[in-house]
């Protein structure tokens, strides 16, 4: 029986699969394709190179699944990962690119009232000026600093903002990118301090609507939420009447239920800007080449029996 | 007879007229503020600090103009300028940080497809991702480089282009921010390399319709236009079926006829964002501020009669 390295990845190009089959065979592999449609997926791989939890709760032979998403919640709980038979690795680093535009165009289509003039202009109607705000000299706090915290960083930066901060667990300060850093536990500290607050943290207990009502009111008046991590950092019905007063506005490509509900209220709440989850998807070229490039590395790395490069610890969420 | 000035900005806030009023009363000036409503307005100013042309129409003393706009094609052919009688002035510069911002915004808007998903919002509904691009690794165009353009230059660079070029009417490298520059004339030659053109020329006889049919003809299939200067920088009627067969996207904030038409066919072109002419207003406290700020440095300029900062070549358009 050949070794099976199983792709589903239905976002790849001809030329990725051409180039993944290529590896495979180069290290005595047999590479299966599939669609991700209602075929019956395979259950015997030893390697699988994919965003679906769903090979590894079949799989009998799993040794490592790559997953194309840089979250990973989607995989705990699966016994192969939990009691190390298998190793879980994500594509941590091919998103920041994306997301940092993504982030940058949320925060300033939230900040110059994009969302109304979307509208009026949908109506063929010519608005009047509304207030606007600015990243320039406000205060932006990034809670996570990883890849697509820093790229974000990186960019928010040339807007001369105020002041840039940093949340992360360990209270590092990453390229010496932020201002000044908190700990996760610290982050109460900041938000009265904060204009802008930018969500990239991987979703894990300890960030479960981190986010509630209590730490909500810590902001200032005005002041913008952004979020791309999880949905459920943020206590959403604790942040709705918020956003109903007017005292806050938020950005959110992630929700606690997805696809949100259609009779989810958030859907049709003012100083809101809804994107269906698509912040980090793999439609942006650069960003699927990435995500190609690093498997194949951590491929080459599998076959050498070198240790792999984004390894996931599950306990700790990322 | 005193001295007057008179004020016709609605925007200021009462800390504003307060700050003109004693800078004026300190050099034996009488302030007078007007609301621009239907009231007549007074004729007998020395100093006008408005963006409107309506008081140099009438006024029979006048001596200096300093308008709140960058652009000034609004003051050609009024005879007081024309024959040297009162000088003009711009608030060039106090627009770079909040049209930058606005720039970015609506070229990420284009390359991320947030009209078609806004539409989706407004309709409730969850879409599926949308093949997205980036800033990053596009060749980026910037048809002027004042400014707005080196303020925007700054922040793009930031996204980590292919490369940025510049256009300007004399062949220079501001800051040496730009990759490579192109004098107007020569705008035939970059547009071929150009996956992202960013508009900021001023509205003079050189830039009418300086993107005709043959022009747009140049920029590559999916290239993305965005529009900050004038409206008829661009020939709209050969846009159009740019815009309508896909080959070009475009975000605009300027129109040939403003208020666009009701029944103007680019309300419903698709590939297009409509912007009301709001990117450089002054709702923006940094921009107001900087305007004040400005004007008043001049008015001093002005009383010690001494060269004043930002005189306007009406004979150049800028």
């Amino acid at each position: 029986m050949s070794r099976k390295l199983i792709v589903g990845v239905p976002e790849l190009t001809d030329a990725d699969r051409k180039q993944i089959a290529e590896a495979a065979d180069r290290n005595g592999f047999e590479a299966v394709f599939c669609t991700m449609r209602e075929e019956a997926l395979p259950d015997d791989a030893e390697i699988v190179f994919s965003g679906s939890p769903a090979f590894a709760k079949i799989s009998r032979n799993l040794r490592w699944q790559c997953s194309v998403s840089a979250g990973v919640n989607q995989f705990k709980g699966i016994p192969v990962f939990e009691d190390g038979t298998a190793m879980l690795t994500n594509s941590s680093g091919a998103y920041g690119v994306t997301i940092a535009e993504h982030l940058v165009m949320m925060t300033l289509e939230m900040l110059r009232r994009q969302v109304e003039f979307a509208a009026a202009a949908a109506r063929n109607e010519w608005i009047k000026p509304l207030p606007v705000k600015s990243i320039y000299e406000s205060r932006v706090t990034f809670a996570g600093t990883g890849d697509i915290g820093c790229e974000t960083a990186k960019r928010i930066r040339s807007f001369e903002p105020a002041a840039m901060y940093g949340v992360n667990r360990r209270g590092r300060n990453p390229e010496n990118l932020f201002d000044r850093i908190y700990t996760q536990e610290q982050i109460g500290d900041v938000l009265p301090e904060t204009d802008i607050l930018i969500i990239s943290m991987p979703g894990t207990d300890e960030t479960f609507h981190m986010l509630d009502e209590k730490r909500l009111a810590l902001l200032p008046d005005g002041a913008l939420i952004v979020n791309v991590g999880r949905g459920f950092i943020i206590d959403e019905k604790a942040l709705l009447p918020e956003l109903e007063s007017g005292r806050l506005a938020a950005a959110l490509d992630v929700f606690e239920t997805e696809p949100l509900p259609a009779d989810n209220p958030l859907w049709n709440s003012p100083n809101l800007l809804i994107l269906p989850h698509v912040a980090g998807n793999m439609t942006l070229a650069h960003t699927r080449e990435k995500i190609v490039a690093q498997f194949l590395e951590d491929f080459d790395n599998y076959c050498a029996q070198k240790p792999l490069a984004r390894l996931v610890d599950l306990k700790a969420g990322y």
